[in-house]
C-alpha cells in the first residue's frame, strides 16, 4: 500500500514566495514561485494572493487537487504569524482538517543544507541570524533584531558603513576611500568638488539620492567593500569589523557545540567573507577550521525537510540532495523561461 | 525722524515655530509661538498655517499690523525651502513688495550668540553639524547629513550607540552593561532572562517597543551615555568616539581660523560633552581650550540678527544680548502660562 500522505511547502519570503509539493519519499512533484508573500511588508491580502498562486502553480505541476494535501508546512520571517491558519489553508483551498505547520525561516534555512536534528545555522544577507537547533525547536537564535537595532556584520551593516565611509571623505570628515568612486558610479553621480552654500554639491546630490530610497536599500553597497579591500584601508576595516561581529554571533550559538554541522548562506557570507576567491581568508574562516561546513540552499527544502521529519519520515542526506537538485532544476527553468 | 523699518522675523523649527517683531534699534516688540513650521516634517498647509499663528501672535503683541513690516526673515532648515516666496508673504498678509529673505537656521543658530560676521558654529542636538560662515554667508558646512548617512556624534548617533549596546548584552552578543538597565527603565520593559522560541524575551519585547517608534526617536537615549560613562566602559567608548567625530567634525570649518569665535548649542554639547557638572573634560573641551567659546541662544534671535544686519544696522553685542534676554522672558512667562 502505497503512503498517500503529501505536503504542500511553502517559504514565504519578504522577496519571493515558493511552494513545492512532495511526497514521502522526499520527490519533488511540483514547484511554484510567486512575489512576497510576507505579510508584514506587503500587506496581508497581497501576502495571501502570493501564498495561494505559488501553491496552485506547484499543485498544477504535481497534478494533484489541494485536497489531496495532508499537511501544509508555511516557513516566514518571526514568530506571530498576521494571518491565521485558517485564512491561509482557506485562501488555498485545502480541507479543513489539514493542519497548518509554521516554521521559522532560520530553521528552514539551516534544514536546507542539513538533516542532521541538531545543528546550527549562521545567516548574512541584509540582515544577520544565527541559530542552534534541536529536533526541530530553536535552543538558542542570535541577532536577526533588524537594520536599526542589531544585525551586526550584515549586508545593511556593512552597506551602511560603505555609504557613510563616501559621504564622510566627499564631506572632509572622513579619510581618502576608494569606496567613494565606486558609489559614485553605482548611482550615477558625477564627483563635484564645488561648493554651494558652504557644502560641496556632490554631498547634496548623493545624500538626496540614497535618502529617497528605504534605508535598507544600503546593503546593495556591501558588494563594494569585498571589491577593494585588499587595497582600500576603510574598506578592510569595514570589513574586519563586519567579520568580528559575525564571529561573536556564531561563537553565542556554538560554543561547547564545535562538533555539530554548521550551515552558512547569505551573501555576505557566501560571495564574501566565506567566497572561494578570497585569497587571505578572515576572522570567520579561521573560526570555522575544521567544522563541518555546509551551504543552505532554497528555504523551500528546508520547510519541506522540516514537514518530513515531522511526520517522523526518515529524511536521508542522499533525499535532501535530490530535493535540492529538483528545485534548482525547477527554478533555473523558470529563470530561462 | 524715526527709523520705520520693522521686521518680522520667523524661525521655522522641527517642533516649534517661533516669530519676533524687531525694530532697527534692536528691541523685541512682539514675539508668538506655534507648532513646526517645517514643511517636509508637517507639510505644506501645516506649516503655513503655523507660521502664520505665530506671526500674528507677535504682531498682535507688538501692537503693529502686518502692513508694517518692511521686511521678512525666515530661517528654516534646507537650502530650498518647499514653500514659494509668495506663499509665505500672502499668508501672513504682507504687502507685495515686502522683501522675503531666507536664512539658513546653522547661520541663524551662530548669530544667536556673535554680532561678529566671522565664526563658525557647533551643534549638537538629534542632528551634528559645523559651519564657518563670513558676511552672512556660508563658506564652510559639515555633516548635517541626517541619520543615516551622517550627523556623527550626534544624539542620534548616540542614542542609537545605546540602543545596540542594550540590545546586544541582552542578546549575549556584547559586553554587559550599565546601559541596559537605564534603557530598560526609560522604556518601562522588566529585565526576564526566559528564552522563547531561544531568544531571550526581553529581547524580543524591548526591538518589538524600540522599532514601533520613528528612528531619531532613539536620541532620546543619549543622555543615558553620559549618566554612567565615568563607570562604564561600553558607555565611555560611546561619548569617546562621539566626542571625537565632533572634534573631526570642528577641525573641518576651524583649521585656519582658531581666532574666530565658535558658538556651540546642542543638548549633546550643552548637556553633555561640555557641561560643567562633567568632571574631567574630554576631547572636545581640549580642542575648544582658549576658544572665544559663546554658547548658541533661540535660533529666532539669530534670524532677528541676521535681518538687522542685512539691512547695514550696526548690531552691538549688547543688542544681541537684550534681544536674547527679551525672548527668553517672552518665552517663560508662555511656558508658566
Amino acid at each position: 500500500m502505497t503512503d498517500s500522505r503529501l505536503l504542500l511547502v511553502i517559504d514565504a519570503g519578504g522577496s519571493h514566495t515558493r511552494a513545492a509539493v512532495v511526497d514521502p519519499a522526499a520527490r519533488c512533484l511540483g514547484y511554484g514561485e510567486s512575489a512576497s508573500g510576507n505579510a508584514t511588508a506587503v500587506g496581508e491580502q497581497a501576502a495571501l494572493r502570493a501564498i495561494d498562486s505559488a501553491a496552485r502553480v506547484a499543485l498544477e505541476q504535481a497534478g494533484r487537487s489541494a485536497g489531496a494535501v495532508t499537511r501544509l508546512v508555511l516557513a516566514a520571517a518571526g514568530a506571530r504569524g498576521r494571518l491565521t491558519d485558517e485564512l491561509i489553508t482557506g485562501t488555498v483551498g485545502l480541507d479543513a482538517d489539514v493542519a497548518l505547520q509554521r516554521t521559522g525561516d532560520v530553521l528552514a534555512m539551516y534544514h536546507s543544507a542539513s538533516v542532521a536534528q541538531e545543528g546550527m545555522v549562521l545567516l548574512a544577507g541584509t540582515g544577520a541570524v544565527a541559530g542552534r537547533f534541536s529536533a526541530l525547536e530553536a535552543e538558542r537564535v542570535v541577532d536577526g533584531t533588524g537594520w536599526l537595532l542589531g544585525d551586526s556584520g550584515s549586508g545593511f551593516w556593512i552597506g551602511r558603513r560603505v555609504a557613510r565611509a563616501a559621504v564622510a571623505d566627499l564631506d572632509g570628515t572622513g579619510p581618502a576611500t576608494a569606496l567613494t568612486d565606486l558609489l559614485l558610479g553605482e548611482v550615477g553621480i558625477p564627483r563635484d568638488a564645488a561648493l554651494e552654500h558652504g557644502r560641496p554639491r556632490v554631498v547634496d546630490a548623493l545624500v538626496h539620492r540614497l535618502y529617497a530610497d528605504r534605508p535598507v536599500a544600503l546593503a546593495r553597497f556591501a558588494p563594494l567593500a569585498f571589491r577593494v579591500e585588499a587595497d582600500d584601508p576603510v574598506a578592510a576595516r569595514i570589513v574586519a569589523e563586519a567579520e568580528d561581529a559575525l564571529v561573536r554571533l556564531l561563537r553565542v550559538v556554538r560554543d561547547g557545540y564545535a562538533g555539530l554541522p554548521v550551515v552558512v548562506g547569505g551573501s555576505v557570507l557566501v560571495a564574501g567573507m566565506l567566497a572561494p576567491a578570497r585569497s587571505a581568508g578572515g576572522a570567520l574562516a579561521a573560526e570555522l577550521a575544521g567544522a563541518d561546513l555546509r551551504y543552505a540552499r532554497d528555504g523551500v527544502v528546508g520547510a519541506a525537510v522540516v514537514g518530513l521529519l515531522t511526520d517522523r519520515i526518515e529524511v536521508t542526506e542522499a533525499d535532501r540532495q535530490r530535493l535540492a537538485a529538483a528545485v534548482a532544476d525547477r527554478q533555473s527553468v523558470l529563470r530561462a523561461g
